[in-house]
C-alpha cells in the first residue's frame, strides 16, 4: 500500500481543471476523499494525458551518447543490415549500455510503455536480448517493456537463428519477430514457417516488420494474414510498417484491409514523409487497431529521432495533413490509446480505476502538446513520479536528461 | 566603427576550432590581430554557421501568444481564405504586434534574414504591410526581412487590390507577390498581367505562391516563365511551392525544369509530407536555386510550426529521406546558403569579409545539428549579440523567448 497522490488542478485532455486521487498506483473513483498524509502534486493547470506508448522502437541499438556518427548505409535494406553487423562489433554498440540511455530519454519525455523490437542474430546472438531484459528489469518501475525477439538478419539464410529466437523466448521475450519474408530470406514459406511454428508453440504473439512495397508486400502480408487466421491468431498479430498498403493496386488493398479488420491485426507505423505509407484515417474507419512508433533513433538505420512520441505526434500529424484539433487528436491517439490498443495494456487511459500512467505538459490543448512539444513537466508511472520539468529520475535516483 | 569581437575555440561547419574576429561586423581575414580592447566571446567548441534564412513565411499573420485556437477551414485553399478573412478581425490579428512575436522567436533559433509574404487584400488594405514594417524598422538590428506585397485573396476578383499592391510598393514592399494565377482569380492572365505589369513599372522581383496541382499547375507556371523571359527577369523570380513540379507528367517537368535554369528562376518549398513535391535534389543538379521556408506559423491555414530552419531542414531531410551527412548537409543548405541565393543576400556565408551573421549550436556537425535542433548558443547580428541560449535579446534590450 502506498501513499496516496492528489494530483491537483490538472486538465485531462485539455478539459475542465480537476483535482485527481491517486491509490495505489491507480485513478480514484472522482470523490473519494485522500487519506489525511497524501502527498501533493500541484498540476498548475496543466494538460494531463494518458503516458506515452511507443509502439515500434529497438533500444537494443540506438547510437545516443556515442557522439555522432555518419550514417554509412546505402539505401537498400540489405546495405543496412550488412553496415549494422560490421558496425555492433566495430564501434561496440553495448545493448545493455545503449537500451539504458533510450528509455531513460523515453521516460524523459513520457513514455510510459514501450514495444521494442530486438536484434536475435548470428552477430550477436541473445547478447543483445539480455541487455535489454537488463534494461527492463532495472527500469521496471519506470516504463513496462515488450520484448520482440527481431531476425533482423533473417532465419532461413542465417544458420542457427531459429534456434537463437526460440532461446530468445525462453529468455523472456514476450513477442515473436519477423522480417521482410520474400526480400530478405528469399524464402518466405520458409520465413513465416519459423515465425509462426514458435509463436504456436511458445503461445506468443506476432509482430513482423514489413518494408516490401507494392505486390510483393502484399504477397507476403497475404501469406502472413493466411497463418494468422490458420492459428487462430486473431488480435494477436501486428505487421510493422506494411508499406505495401500506401502502393498496391487498390483492390489488392481494399481485399487487405477488409481482411486485416476481419482478423483483428495490428498494423504500427512511422509515418514517414518520404514514402507511401498505409492510410491510417481509413484504418481507424475500419476499426483496425493502429500504432505509432519512432523506430530506430539515432542508429546505423536512421540518423533522426529522440524517442519523443510527441515530436512522432506532430510527424504523423503532418504526413496525413491533420489540421483540426480533432485530426491532430487522432495523430496523437496512435501514441497513447492507439498504441495501448496494439501493446495489449491493461487498465489503460484516464478513467478511475486506470493505472496512474500519466503525462502532465504546458499546453492548453493536447493538439497544442503535439504542435509545441514542450518539456514534460511530470510523468507520472503507476502513480510514481518517474521524470520531471524533462529530466527522468534514473532507477538510483540519478537524473537522466535527455540528450537530443 | 564598433569594438572588434573576438570569437574563440568554434568550429566552423563542424571543422577543426578556430579563433574568428569580426571587425566592423563583418568576418575578418584569418591572422587579423585584435584590437587590444577587443571583445570576447568564448565558442566552447560548438559548431558554427552562418546566419539561417527563413525563405518563405508569413509574419502578418501567425497566431504566436494569442492562445491556442482550433483550425477552423475546411481543405481547400479557398476555405482558408474565406475563414482567414473573417477571422482576422474577428480575433483581432493584428500584424504589427504579430510580425514583432514571430521575428523575436526566429531570432531566437538563429534567423538573421527572413522574407516574408504580406496580405495585400481588401479586408485589410495596407494594415499588414504598414505592420511588418513597423517590425522591420524595430528589428532591423536583429534580422533583415524582405516584405513581399502578397495578394492573399487574389487580384481580378477583388476590386481595388492591383491599386494596393502598388500602394504596398510605394510604401516600400520589396517584391511582388501573386497566387494561383488559375484557381483563385480564375483569370491567369489578368493575374498575372497586374503581377508582372507592376514588376516592370518599379523594377522589382516577383514571387508567386503556386499551390496548382499537376497540369494546371504547369500551366500557371508555363506562363510565369514566358512573362519572367518577355521582360529578362533572370534571377529575379521565385515560384513558391510549386508542388506540379511533383505530380505533373514526367516529361512536362522536365520541360519546365529545363526551363527554370535557364531562366534562373528559383523555388521555395516547404518540403510537405503530406503531398508531391518538386523533386530538390534534381532541381539542384540542374543549377537552380532553391531555398526552405515554415510557410505560415501557427496561423488561421496551418497550426504547426514554430520558426526554427533547423526543424525544416529537419522535415526537409525527412521528406528526402537524407540519411547521410552530405545529404542532411543539402537540407540544411536550403535554410542557409540556398536561402541567402534566393533572397540575394550580399556578403553571405562565413568567408573573410562576409557579415558576421552567425549561429552557434552545441553539436558536433551540421547534421546533427538538424537532427537534434539543440537551442542556440548565440547568434550574432552584423557581429553583435542578438541572441543567446535560445532567447532572442529585443529591441529594447528585453528578453524574447520562444514560446513554441
Ligand atoms: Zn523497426
Ligand atoms: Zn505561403
Amino acid at each position: 500500500m502506498t501513499r496516496d497522490l492528489l494530483l491537483r488542478d490538472v486538465r485531462p485532455m485539455g478539459g475542465p481543471p480537476v483535482d485527481l486521487l491517486i491509490r495505489d498506483g491507480r485513478i480514484a473513483a472522482p470523490g473519494t476523499p485522500p487519506a489525511p498524509d497524501a502527498a501533493v502534486e500541484q498540476g498548475g493547470g496543466a494538460l494531463l494525458l494518458p503516458g506515452l506508448v511507443e509502439g515500434h522502437t529497438h533500444l537494443d541499438k540506438t547510437l545516443l551518447g556515442m557522439g555522432w556518427r555518419p550514417h554509412q548505409a546505402g539505401p537498400a535494406i540489405i546495405d543496412k543490415i550488412e553496415t549494422e553487423r560490421r558496425l555492433k562489433r566495430e564501434w561496440g554498440i553495448d545493448p545493455a549500455r545503449q537500451s539504458a540511455r533510450q528509455v531513460a530519454q523515453s521516460v524523459a519525455f513520457g513514455t510510459t510503455a514501450i514495444r521494442s523490437h530486438v536484434d536475435v542474430d548470428d552477430v550477436m546472438g541473445l547478447e543483445a536480448v539480455e541487455g535489454v531484459m537488463e534494461t527492463r528489469a532495472a527500469w521496471a518501475d519506470h516504463v513496462s517493456i515488450e520484448v520482440v525477439a527481431f531476425p533482423q538478419s533473417g532465419i532461413v539464410a542465417r544458420p542457427g537463428v531459429a534456434a537463437l529466437l526460440e532461446g530468445a523466448l525462453r529468455l523472456g521475450a514476450d513477442i515473436v519477430g519477423g522480417l521482410d519474408p520474400c526480400a530478405i530470406d528469399r524464402d518466405p514459406k520458409g520465413h513465416l514457417d519459423v515465425v509462426f511454428g514458435l509463436a504456436e508453440r511458445f503461445g506468443r504473439p506476432v509482430d513482423i516488420h514489413l518494408h516490401e512495397p507494392g505486390a510483393l508486400g502484399a504477397f507476403s502480408l497475404e501469406l502472413i494474414l493466411e497463418r494468422a487466421e490458420a492459428l487462430g491468431m486473431q488480435g494477436r498479430v501486428t505487421v510493422s510498417h506494411a508499406f505495401c498498403l500506401g502502393d498496391a493496386e487498390p483492390a489488392t488493398v481494399s481485399a487487405l484491409l477488409e481482411r486485416l479488420a476481419r482478423l483483428d491485426v495490428a498494423i504500427a507505423t512511422t509515418a514517414p514523409a518520404s514514402r507511401p505509407v498505409p492510410p491510417v484515417p481509413r484504418l481507424r474507419e475500419l476499426g483496425i487497431r493502429v500504432c505509432a512508433g519512432n523506430d530506430g533513433i539515432r542508429d546505423t538505420w536512421n540518423p533522426y529521432g529522440n524517442g519523443d512520441m510527441l515530436e512522432r505526434a506532430m510527424l504523423t500529424g503532418l504526413r496525413w495533413n491533420c489540421r483540426r484539433d480533432e485530426e491532430i487528436a487522432m495523430a496523437l491517439d496512435l501514441c497513447t490509446t492507439g498504441g495501448a490498443a496494439v501493446l495489449g495494456l491493461a487498465d489503460y487511459g484516464l478513467a478511475p480505476g486506470c493505472w496512474a500512467d500519466l503525462v502532465l505538459v504546458a499546453a492548453e490543448s493536447p493538439a497544442e502538446a503535439v504542435v509545441a512539444r514542450p518539456p514534460r513537466r511530470l510523468v507520472l508511472r503507476r502513480g510514481r513520479a518517474v521524470a520531471r520539468d524533462g529530466v527522468a529520475a534514473g532507477p538510483g535516483g540519478e537524473a537522466a536528461q535527455p540528450t537530443g
